[in-house]
């Protein structure tokens, strides 16, 4: 089958580190092997260091960060159960569907599509919820939720927190900000291919953990005997073992660079992305102040576009002539917006550079 | 981290074909790159062609067998619907307890571990079901289920199997049987590392299917938008692409090598590791007639050991000096049985010899 090499600016997958490919190629352990169960181990070691948490529960969930989001709600949603939440964008919509199938009263807490969720907002909305639960970083927007105020004090309320986008692209502080639940995807800023969700789950939430979740897949009273192992690891399904050593390495990359430096990278990027599209004379969506620097969206001026060529043939255009992949806009702006991103190794000086001259080629010609 | 190059002859993963590898290190595609639908398109057929069946609805579920098991019961069982299980062994077991999550009035008909279900015995046991389930190969014992004579013939009633041990090994044959359900798993006879469950659904089925699942992860009316795609892909999650290439690529051997050729492997490799066995004078426990030649159990004959190694040490023993993975019993056999797998890449004469060899000088030094 024909494979182009694409430079991913789209809202994920983003292209994984070099590294991450080397280790998708080591010989396949058994997942009771004790040297795969030390590296496992690790792994779970460096997500705790990039999560900035020091909670035990803190694994890949075997799925993609959906799978994530289902094993966050699940877990914990008891039928009947108030759940606020934060809706701004494709993923707090998701969130409130995961939530109401697990039994949930869904409140809503909404904000216009390009905007932020008002925190005091999401506080205010019920008296004593079970769960708080917020989406940190918007892909379909490009919107930073603010996460560190958001801490209640109220007993038995969980913050639950969406990091899909976020972990290793921003300052995600699990620990700091009494973040319950958490989860992330790998193909984002952490530079992995798509394929593993990872969460990490407080103390204080494992104290309020279903006895039987509806999930059998995603029990997490089943998966912590295999993932925290205390008197011997007890099969529960079979470990995805070729991605967790592909996480393993990203995450190894990750922490080489240093999550502080990663953050910046991210962050120059997107500054040098974003000045750039406002220099061709390209409209941001997103509000600013909210703006991620790992994932930017924009209007498309398609009337400066050659006679013929919509939105989506725009993006073709890209694919084709250029190699480089970028996210149309979903919901109530597609076909208007479009989502680029530089995540992860995507997220070089080179790469803005590239897809700036393009645009501009694209977009005067 | 140390890392070692084992010959996994356990009960999964087995070892990946070496094309595999090669596929895992392509570049990554965004999950809606024309190419990679392409890419996904001809897995699919490649997967209709494995489980010898026409059913459109045919893909790899984003998760371990385990995944493919609970897509197969939460999209179908209704509250209190009767649902009938097979049980000799722990994946017959994993799917009662599937079953009762979604809400099922689960109907068990047992046998003893290392025997098959009556087939009769799970048409009898209940007027008018809604799904007959039952585990082709089990993969704790070592038995095969026979599912040819299971079609009853009853309006309404699904026939639903777990094919994540037979698939690729021995004959599943989806359409000619009637099966409505089947799910497999990547990681044992079709040679590639564990991460997805090929799903296979018939047109029947799909007309039973229930609205809104409890899983919005696996909901299978929002995946066939993605997957079949008429009239435009729907993104529902993101792809686990690095995985999907490898299932790719190892669905290109099986079918290369030709489906009938590679269950005689297979058939060849299980008669003479188990003749072998025999020969050393140790134990079968599968019933003869219903052994599985991917995967075979056998009694440890723990008093030929050396003075002070016991069946764990010997098995450890196998891991460190020879480099081969078996594994270890489960439930009532715990301790007593190994289970040595003989599936994919891994199902070559060469393993067999070693493993012997092996076996002989371990039991009687």
């Amino acid at each position: 089958m024909v494979q182009t090499d694409r430079i991913l600016m789209g809202p994920g997958p983003s292209n994984p580190y070099p590294e991450v490919f080397e280790a998708l190629t080591r010989p396949v352990l058994g997942h009771l092997d004790p040297e795969f169960l030390a590296l496992l181990d690790e792994t779970n070691e460096r997500l705790r260091a990039a999560f900035r948490t020091s909670n035990p529960l803190t694994f890949p969930v075997s799925g993609t960060g959906s799978a994530g989001m289902e094993a966050a709600f699940v877990n914990f949603v008891e039928p009947g159960d108030p759940v606020v939440v934060g809706v701004n964008g494709v993923f707090g919509e998701r969130m409130c569907d995961v939530a109401a199938r697990a039994g949930a009263k869904v409140i809503r807490v909404e904000a216009p599509w390009g905007r932020p969720v008002d925190p005091q907002a999401l506080i205010d909305a019920h008296p004593s919820p079970k769960i708080i639960a917020v989406v940190h970083a918007e892909t379909s927007t490009g919107v930073r939720n603010d996460l560190a105020c958001l801490h209640t004090g109220k007993e038995g309320t969980l913050l639950l927190v969406d990091c899909v986008t976020s972990l290793g692209g921003i300052p995600v502080e699990t620990d700091a900000w009494c973040v319950d639940i958490a989860y992330s995807g790998t193909q984002k800023c952490l530079g992995v291919p798509p394929g593993l969700a990872p969460l990490t789950v407080s103390p204080r939430a494992l104290e309020q953990i279903k006895a039987r979740p509806g999930s059998w897949y995603l029990d997490l009273n089943m998966i912590a005997r295999y993932v925290m192992g205390e008197g011997g690891r007890a099969y529960h399904h079979t470990a995805p073992i070729s991605m967790i050593y592909a996480l393993h390495a990203g995450l190894g990359v990750l922490l080489d660079e240093g999550l502080e430096s990663c953050w910046e990278r991210h962050r120059a990027c997107g500054e040098a992305l974003q000045a750039g599209l406002e220099d061709l004379g390209f409209e941001l969506f997103a509000e600013k102040g909210h703006r991620l620097p790992q994932l930017t969206s924009v209007y498309v001026p398609t009337e400066r576009l050659p006679a013929g060529m919509d939105e989506a043939a725009a993006r073709r255009a890209l694919l084709e002539r250029y190699g480089i992949e970028v996210g149309g806009g979903l919901g109530p702006v597609a076909g208007k917006v479009w989502r680029i991103g530089c995540m992860g190794h995507t997220a070089r000086p080179r790469n803005v550079m590239l897809l700036l001259a393009a645009l501009e080629e694209l977009f005067s010609s």
